[in-house]
């Protein structure tokens, strides 16, 4: 059984949701599997017009959706109201790269006379949607990346059917979220089948390794992220498998960064303890020069600072034991926030920055710190921030705070660039733009492929399959492919 | 020890290929690792320009890289000076790319007053070479898809270093191209280290393993393919692996595109049989409507052809066994060609067709037959057949011989969409342009990776990984990027 907990008393509330069964999963893959064979014919512009339906009903239920999930996660109202308009512009995102052909158009490759390999017959190279696909809810973004958010959106934009684990932390907002989302698909005339929703580990497990599926998509944990990937591989026919896991972010400052030493610790401690630290872009790790006055102001300011809860147990359990390991290995000092009370998962959720001028295992770096904890490293010289840096691991995002003039401005962008998916300049990594530029991904294990974002339009291309059509003429192709091109 | 085989004749020939030594190895992919860092920030015209030193370098020692190459695999003369000049036209076309900036270009998203989701910071969405790159040379193409073929010279134009596995089946030929083309990039300016060579089975299995490779890129049988795909994923940091597996390429003709019979025989002989069938595009499987004029022709044209030999022993040996397999499942008759002499590769390379009305088991069709065996399905009625292609694994392509207006079009079409990654209009599956259309890969097993292709301009993007930079302004990014973007 799966049931609601308010991170913020530790109490349990409101339905109970059983895992889902064997048999149901069997039904609803099937379901996802015809509605697959419809759907992925459907015209671009029919496939926009109901992912903006489904953006509409979601808008005009927001202030409910919000509620319940405020209640689910304890993220508050504010955060989780911005979540829902950034969920809904997403999706009609998506739908406007539908309606203006982008990441889906055909391109014409004339034939040209003559023997290979200069002459060829005529190609028309396109995409197809690449079949069902399984997207694993993240507990941290209960809309933006959960039942309807970016992974569903993109794949539903590319013709595909989705198959939805609910996150166990927040299964009603997953349940209503998902019941407003179908009921505008099938209005719009999408097939019953075009996504369906379960509950529960096995379930996970279960859909990916089901023949049917064609690609996962997941957020979340290393170790939980790693564990389905492996299955995704170990399939008779294995398949994508989109994984976004635990990522360190590693932001390095030049001393012109610290002219104002109290302005930047502030801003540092903003962006790391957004969302409790439970944030995949949060600024895990921080290269600063020796500077007395920055370390005096992160003091100062965090001492002030109240804790907030943990998403879920398993969330604070994981971030415990790892913190709990650090501690005892780190050789610097700890500087804490405000006590946290002892109630709900505000319990050891007291904020904690390790400062520190050297490492003792590079492992203490790649340990997932999923919540207020963030590790401050003091440098003598870029030459030794850069020996450490050279050494991360995959990063989401990694940041640079310098003057462009600065000593060893290139070298660090030179290393950043070689472990991060994106790089940002004099701003801090978290607060994720949904636009053409963006890429949210990188070297494993930021993402299980180092060639696809989860984040803005180009996270289409991990749904869609491309296609030749050689010696077609276009009559002949637009008639036997979707069921009307001019719909 | 690694030694060249003369098909034709069984015989050993020239100089003795030693193992690559596990210490030998470490220097090679440190050597990779090494010139990726120099490589992947020079500029896009200087890669085009050391590209192009290689094609004409090759293009000079045509006829010395012909000869040996023929006494190494029996292709014969015409068709490998062919591959020759395919080769070439597709490094330039490689160089070309580079040269019009297509695929490598920036993409800039200009910053959007206001909050998130629709403000947003200005971004420079662009790409970086992945890493050091492994490529595994295949035995039917020596030079297309083996040391300098279109996997090696597209990660060279993204910007990688590559370590080549030559192949056992032409390790002289492998030898020559690899000199050659290290002499025209390093005199054009290249690291020593950007392509190495080595030899032996454990050579593959080490380096694809090695933290320090960033991707690995494969043409040949299913069970190396798979094999090698499973070390690349089992990887501490798994890495993308581009495999192109054997293939079961599907023909569906209606009774239209049998209306001369003798015609469409000799034309699906001449394609099943190029090469000695062993092609990745063969035709391996013939959707026929029952038509004794066909099989009439069929038999009449295959009783004179001439046996070729096999590539190597290992081809060999894997086509006899399956095909004694299939001989023994088969419901059937079997259409045989001229005996084959008793002598080197040649033995056992008889043509077989099965024809059969129905199959035993649909692992009959799902079987390699890399080699001169064809399966001819004659069928009631399009959905007979269609009942079998819908359970048809991934197909590199599939074809369609009709006219039309023919009953079941569409249908068939469609089935075919499902599976395939090519599809040939009235025109056979073998001769794979090297275009912009062109799109050569397809769902598990005919691609491990079913997003990507092996042939064409769009083979690139498996080597280049996206990344964005947000804040910076393009004066600051292109100091700290490419040497000299002018350059």
């Amino acid at each position: 059984m799966i049931r609601s907990l308010d991170p913020r008393t530790g109490e349990a509330f409101g339905p109970e949701f059983s895992a889902t069964t064997n048999n149901e999963i069997d039904g609803i893959v099937g379901a996802a599997a015809s509605a697959f064979s419809t759907w992925s014919r459907t015209s671009p512009r029919k496939r926009a017009f109901a992912l903006r339906a489904v953006a509409d009903a979601l808008d005009a239920q927001s202030e409910a959706l919000v509620a319940i999930a405020d209640r689910e996660t304890g993220l508050g109202i504010g955060r989780l109201a911005g979540e829902v308009g950034r969920t809904t512009f997403q999706i009609r995102t998506f739908a406007g790269a539908l309606e203006s052909g982008d990441f889906v158009d055909s391109h014409l490759d004339a034939a040209v006379d003559g023997p290979l390999p200069a002459g060829h017959p005529r190609f028309v190279r396109t995409t197809v949607g690449l079949g069902p696909i399984v997207v694993f809810g993240a507990s941290n973004f209960p809309f933006a990346f959960s039942v309807l958010g970016g992974d569903t959106a993109s794949a539903l934009a590319a013709g595909c059917s989705v198959v939805i684990k609910a996150h166990s932390a927040h299964p009603q907002t997953s349940q209503k979220v998902f019941d407003i989302a179908l009921d505008a698909l099938v209005k719009s005339g999408a097939p019953t089948g075009i996504i369906g929703l379960g509950h529960g580990h096995e379930f996970g497990k279960v859909v990916i390794s089901d023949p049917r599926i064609s690609a996962g998509s997941f957020t979340g944990s290393k170790s939980g992220g790693r564990a389905l990937f492996d299955m995704a591989q170990a399939r008779i026919s294995p398949i994508p498998f989109y994984g976004e896991l635990g990522s360190i972010n590693p932001v390095v400052a030049t001393s012109s960064a610290l002219a104002d030493p109290t302005q930047f610790a502030v801003a540092y401690l903003d962006s790391l303890l957004l969302g409790n630290g439970q944030f995949c872009t949060n600024p895990s790790i921080l290269f600063v020069p020796r500077n007395e006055e920055f370390l005096s102001a992160l003091e100062n300011n965090l001492s002030g600072r109240e804790a907030q809860p943990f998403l879920s147990p398993a969330t604070k359990e994981l971030h415990d034991r790892n913190r709990a390991i650090l501690s005892s290995s780190t050789q610097g000092i700890i500087i804490k926030a405000k006590e946290a009370p002892a109630k709900g998962l505000y319990t050891d959720a007291q904020v904690h920055i390790f400062q520190t001028s050297q490492i003792s295992t590079l492992e203490d770096l790649h340990r997932e710190y999923f919540g207020p904890t963030g590790i401050v490293i003091t440098y003598e010289n870029v030459e030794s921030a850069l020996s450490i840096i050279n050494q991360l691991e995959g990063a989401l995002v990694a940041s640079i705070f310098a003057h462009e003039s600065d000593e060893g401005v290139k070298d660090i962008l030179s290393s950043l660039t070689r472990i991060a998916g994106r790089i940002t300049w004099n701003s801090w990594p978290t607060g994720v733009a949904v636009t053409t530029g963006q890429h949210h991904g990188g070297p494993y294990p930021a993402a299980t492929s180092p060639l696809h974002t989860s984040v803005g339009i180009h996270a289409i291309t991990r749904f869609l399959r491309p296609i030749s059509f050689q010696g077609f003429q276009d009559e002949l192709l637009s008639s036997l492919t979707y069921e009307n091109r001019s719909n």
